[in-house]
């Protein structure tokens, strides 16, 4: 009889320019100066990487996001930029946001083969459909595709990615010197691929990576998000306020793997937060402080008209949310709509108060406190049913990584919560998951 | 009075797989069993900087190419695996081939701007624009496009992304922390292009990079290519078999940049050489015969139909070639299928001749000696007005490169002919090149 080993929960680190606070780059802790600078995500990585995380991550999005005035940006292709961070890091996780709305299949999936071979198996792809009309206009159109029909494109996308990754069988390399023989042709396969949205004939140009393909993540919390994810997504990162309410996603989308002949065990759902983190509860809070007094009141309103699809320019910073659309007529990132709103109205929150109470998260969850008190939050939400991992949000870099890493990984490693060592070497052996077996090899 | 100094030459290095020669995967020097291994390219790339070449370069197609069966093929995408190059180097320029018939300007802008930032301004592009059907069946398409119409595009594709890499000013990131300041957006601006081909809002998500933007290479030397080349290329590589083929095409090149308004210093020649080098010249010709007689006949055949657009399949390898199209209908890379026809017929071989004679370079020039006969060869050529400098294309790797840095580039560093150390950072300063000034700059 074998035992079970105790489950552990997975740590991923959502790095973001200065840091995820909009106000991160004006504090004295963080270095926006080093935004463009290489050596600075190296970093980051390093010490994600010494804290045994399983992974780091960028976002991303395809046009100017918030006009740069008030808010620091690099702006880093995220591929690019963790192919150079592979280079340097030997065991973390490398997830970079890609949209299936203004990509074309063969190059991603080859561009994800490339990483995944290059990082020694460490590839993952946060799959986006990309919700904003800026996108659109740098991608030759007017407007943006309709919300339902960008997740159609992306299902799509992501069928004639899988057969691409698939055609090349893990042993078709045989290397017969003496022969000639580079690959065995027949164990290479072609695509064949002729579909509403895509045409492509493949065999990809890249042999099989060491994981098969990249981890497949996805954040989208709509209708729409959370059955791509039920079908396809191995980690799904999502903003949720409260226990309750991580609890209630949890077990919806878990509840929704049978139906696509998946388990449980195959989705990680990793909660994002964005813990600050001071050596007393006063010295956190003081910290939340100094950067919600940082906060440009006109980026706020800014931000909070696109989270909502509402123009909220002019109205007064002291007065409450005003009248609301339904989630039905909104294109852009429906859940987040949805968050934002409930936020605003379950609290009874000004616009001033709302800008605060996102200005770390962007409606991820906020927590101030000690490192033990952090430790607390992410049991408590990991043994009640609503986290698998963390999606960790430094509201100020490099310090909050380094904060989390240095005092907050000990206390979660001495409760048996976490890793000490890594023990496999690919993405997937660090999140638990096996790799994907070719569709073309029977057993 | 200020003297000019001394003319140098400049050198590039086309990394391939295995070697340049097709034979060179099945030869015990080469290590095939390393191309899917980033290592074995970061290696490469520094020996490349420990000889102080002037960069790195790889070229690119999407879609499986020769079938890979007899061909040793790694296939990573080269902006991916320049990226990890860039992180381990410090000096060489970093040259990716990407299409602009497969692509989309804004993603393309912004991952050279990536690249150019992380690697502290080394970053160029090697603008193609396919020219197989087997690509343009990856990208929803029976037909590629006609030559005509690819340039037409790859023109308009060029004109957008210089928009982009201008967007945003040198000193547009003004970050004062104290107002609140990020950027001036006085020095941000749109793209705002509506063309035949492309919509594209802009501005860039990515500050203005070290160099402005990439080097700008072009490679094709049909009419079309070399009228792109005369428009936009900084650098050009070139297969020229002759001295004579390459003071032709020297002089007319450089004869064309007058109508852009462009001087004769403004583009660099780099005819590509395939140097077999020996330390006597019976040791370089025995190293030739060794990789023909590894040659596999179907694959050179294949390749040669390819290249000529006839099918020569079950034609006999001891005759001659066949009645071929005029230039005029081949819709693939005319430059090439004229210079492959004209070696046929100019010097009367037979299709097995052929095959050997295009093996190490497919249509690059190849030259057998040593050290000291190879360094002629360059000398001839760049003081008799063919060459800028040159694409060294090692036919076995990693030794062919070993052997050039250790050997040859020690020669043309005591004629004076080549640089002792860089003096400058960034892959402009290596070729002499100015820095682009922002068309938003007045002075």
């Amino acid at each position: 009889m074998t035992t079970q080993p105790p489950r552990t929960l997975h740590l991923n680190a959502f790095l973001m320019n200065a840091g995820h606070h909009d106000a991160a780059w004006r504090h004295p802790s963080s270095r926006p100066e080093r935004i463009t600078d290489l050596s600075y995500f190296q970093e980051l990585a390093r010490t994600a990487e010494r804290g045994k995380l399983d992974s780091i991550f960028f976002a991303d999005g395809v046009a100017l996001w918030g006009k740069a005035r008030h808010n620091a940006l690099g702006g880093f292709e995220p591929l690019t930029l963790l192919s150079a961070i592979a280079a340097v890091t030997e065991h973390i996780g490398l997830i970079a946001t890609v949209s299936t709305t203004f990509n074309e299949p063969f190059n991603l999936a080859r561009k994800f083969a490339s990483l995944d071979h290059l990082s020694g198996g460490r590839a993952g792809w946060n799959i986006v459909t990309s919700g904003t009309v800026d996108e659109a206009r740098n991608f030759n159109r007017d407007e943006h595709l309709e919300h339902h029909v960008r997740y159609e494109r992306a299902r799509e996308f992501l069928e004639v990615a899988l057969k691409l990754w698939d055609s090349w069988e893990d042993d078709a390399i045989v290397l017969d010197r003496a022969a000639g023989v580079y690959a065995d042709t027949d164990k290479l396969h072609p695509a064949a691929h002729r579909g509403a949205h895509f045409q492509v004939a493949g065999p990809l140009n890249v042999p099989r990576s060491p994981q098969g393909y990249p981890l497949l993540v996805q954040a989208g919390s709509s209708e729409d998000g959370k059955e791509f994810a039920a079908q396809y997504a191995e980690a799904v990162f999502t903003a949720q306020q409260t226990l309750a309410d991580g609890q209630a996603f949890y077990k919806d989308l878990k509840s929704r793997l049978a139906r696509y002949g998946r388990s449980e065990e195959d989705l990680l759902v990793l909660p994002g937060i964005a813990p600050l983190i001071g050596s007393t509860e006063a010295e956190a809070k003081e910290l939340e402080r100094e950067l919600t007094e940082l906060q440009v009141p006109a980026y706020g309103l800014a931000q909070l008209s696109g989270m909502l699809g509402v123009d909220l320019t002019g109205l007064p910073l002291d007065g409450p949310l005003p009248e609301l659309p339904d989630e039905r007529d909104i294109n852009g990132n429906k859940s987040r709509f949805t968050l934002v709103a409930e936020l605003g109205r379950r609290e009874g929150l000004t616009l001033r108060e709302l800008i605060a109470r996102l200005g770390a998260g962007r409606g991820h969850r906020v927590f101030a406190g000690t490192p033990e008190q952090v430790a607390d939050q992410l049991q408590e939400w990991f043994t009640q049913g609503a986290a698998d991992g963390f999606n960790i949000m430094a509201p100020v870099l490099p310090t909050g990584l380094s904060d989390f890493v240095d005092h907050v990984v000990p206390v979660l490693q001495r409760r048996g919560l976490f890793r000490t060592e890594y023990t496999g070497r690919t993405l997937r052996d660090h999140y638990g998951l096996p790799r994907p077996v070719n569709r073309h090899v029977t057993a």
